[in-house]
């Protein structure tokens, strides 16, 4: 990497954050910026809850709790056991560690700051020195319809429901009347190159495409856009992304990624065990990068970042923008 | 006490807590009812705190941290230490397991219930036989002004000034909208006799009364109203009772007290040390009675909830009621 334009990466939670690992291995921090979905953002017993925002930020600073994968280390949960004795909503359970950033998120968003400015903070506090970014400081919430007709938030449906609930249509309830937050669309229009993390298609990377300019934006640099397949051998390494993709009319491949990345990425990352499918991806006008996609440890996914930024980009073949 | 009528506690926080200890002792739960404080009541972190019910309620069930005399037993501090990591409000400390109670309140506030139903669950959750109500369900929020101008809400002037700072005024902000909770008015009118806490008239009282209805319904039963001294040899136990009643232009004795109650309760009893003020008290058209008020220990607190029981109530001397 020559240039010091930014490397943009778009990003859900535990698959972006695992990327995202790698890339501050290969990144120098002022280069990278993490633009996050926050489809997922709830407010909860009164708190602003962001939880692909503290994924991301938990487990790049190595906090995360090893055992569970989520939440933090070193965490109890005093908080909620007394909820429970209440009688209380503890289905999503918050740690006492982890309710300290929600108060500390919804104070400061009560007195006037920005999510972006909070998060900020946040990132900064954990020790992160590259910039992380919520999608949008406007509420933005997933909401999926399931095939009875109930309308569930993202976290009813992937927590209350441990995601075992057909779905028939999912919206992004505020995305109109959102704009991306300060800095996304200057990052993505300058980016040496975005990479869209092998977060789920459907309810990470969608709500923040949803939100108006982003998709366009990534449009006018589609050549520049390599995005990685979440899907790995018809499935999802975690998650209900291929079952989303399947309920929603793709194939639950990483050719119906390609189709669904198809307008704003020039590039895919497969994984090896998907090289026999790179004709299906260069068929819809993608090209097709055979790559080890699974981050297993700190150092599979720094081999990953690598190859994300050094695979040839920039190829005019099926791209609106010109070479960077 | 062979009438089946309510005896009301209007409460503040701890003085009143440790009283209400010795009524469980004396009174049939069915027939205890304590109108609490909630002037101080506050939403911080996006969480509504209701400081003086959670000290009654705490208190009573015995589950207060004997060491800091406020809190939960029990209690850990991980949710403000990140607060404090991220450089947030950390003044007023919010414990893991009372975090839970107002996680638990402010879900249910927003779900739409009245805070005295979620106090009675709360409450019984604690083991709490007895009524516990809070004064009101609507916002009511004590605010001091002090001799430099600037105005406090309660917690700011009382934890974060440690009330340590001259106070020139002190409003009710929300009172005059406010109505008395559900229970509370009739509570008043049916009582076998109504007992004014040994809390702070100032700032724990005196917002009870700043309701509309709350004074007029105890005046009404104003010889069954047998108010208890905070004020001990010319000092208050605890907290600022003294300071304020001087800075608002009473003695800070059991004469002021009198003074400040006089147009509500019949009767101040008085600590054994205020023996020679009686007279002071009587000149204000108030009975004075003698009893050792200092609650030491459950033992004392019961004996002193007897006296507050068996203390003649119902002498038309100044009383506008008839005797009930």
């Amino acid at each position: 990497m020559t240039s010091d334009r930014p490397i943009v990466v778009l990003c859900g939670g535990v698959g972006a954050a695992r990327l995202l690992i790698g890339m501050t291995r290969v990144v120098a921090d002022e280069q990278l910026i993490a633009v996050v979905n926050t489809g997922d953002d709830m407010v909860m017993h009164g708190l602003h809850i962001s939880p692909d925002l503290d994924t991301v930020v938990y487990t790049v600073s190595g906090q995360v709790s090893k055992e569970r994968g989520w939440g933090l280390e070193g965490e109890t949960w005093q908080a909620m056991e007394m909820v429970g004795r209440y009688g209380g909503q503890d289905w999503f359970a918050l740690g006492d560690r982890d309710l300290g950033t929600h108060l500390y998120r919804t104070d400061q968003l009560q007195q006037g700051r920005a999510l972006s400015d909070v998060t900020g903070d946040i990132a900064r506090t954990w020790g992160l020195g590259f910039r992380v970014l919520p999608a949008t400081d406007n509420p933005l919430r997933t909401k999926l319809t399931t095939v009875d007709g109930d309308e569930l938030t993202f976290q009813e449906y992937f927590v209350g429901r441990s995601h075992d609930v057909a779905v028939s249509r999912i919206r992004f309830e505020g995305a109109r009347a959102a704009t991306p937050a300060p800095g996304v669309l200057d990052a993505i229009a300058n980016a040496e190159r975005v990479i869209v993390a092998p977060s789920n298609p459907a309810v990470s990377i969608d709500p923040i495409l949803a939100i108006p300019g982003i998709r366009d934006a990534l449009k006018d640099r589609r050549s520049s856009v390599v995005a990685v397949s979440p899907i790995v051998a018809g499935d999802a390494l975690k998650g209900p992304a291929a079952r989303l993709l399947r309920e929603l009319g793709s194939e639950a491949s990483v050719a119906g990624v390609a189709e669904w990345y198809q307008s704003i990425a020039g590039t895919l990352v497969i994984d090896s065990a998907d090289r026999d499918r790179a004709a299906d991806i260069e068929a819809v006008g993608v090209k097709a990068v055979t790559a080890d996609t699974i981050m297993v440890d700190p150092a599979a996914s720094e081999r990953l970042a690598q190859t994300l930024l050094t695979v040839p980009v920039g190829d005019p073949m099926n791209s609106t923008d010109e070479p960077g």
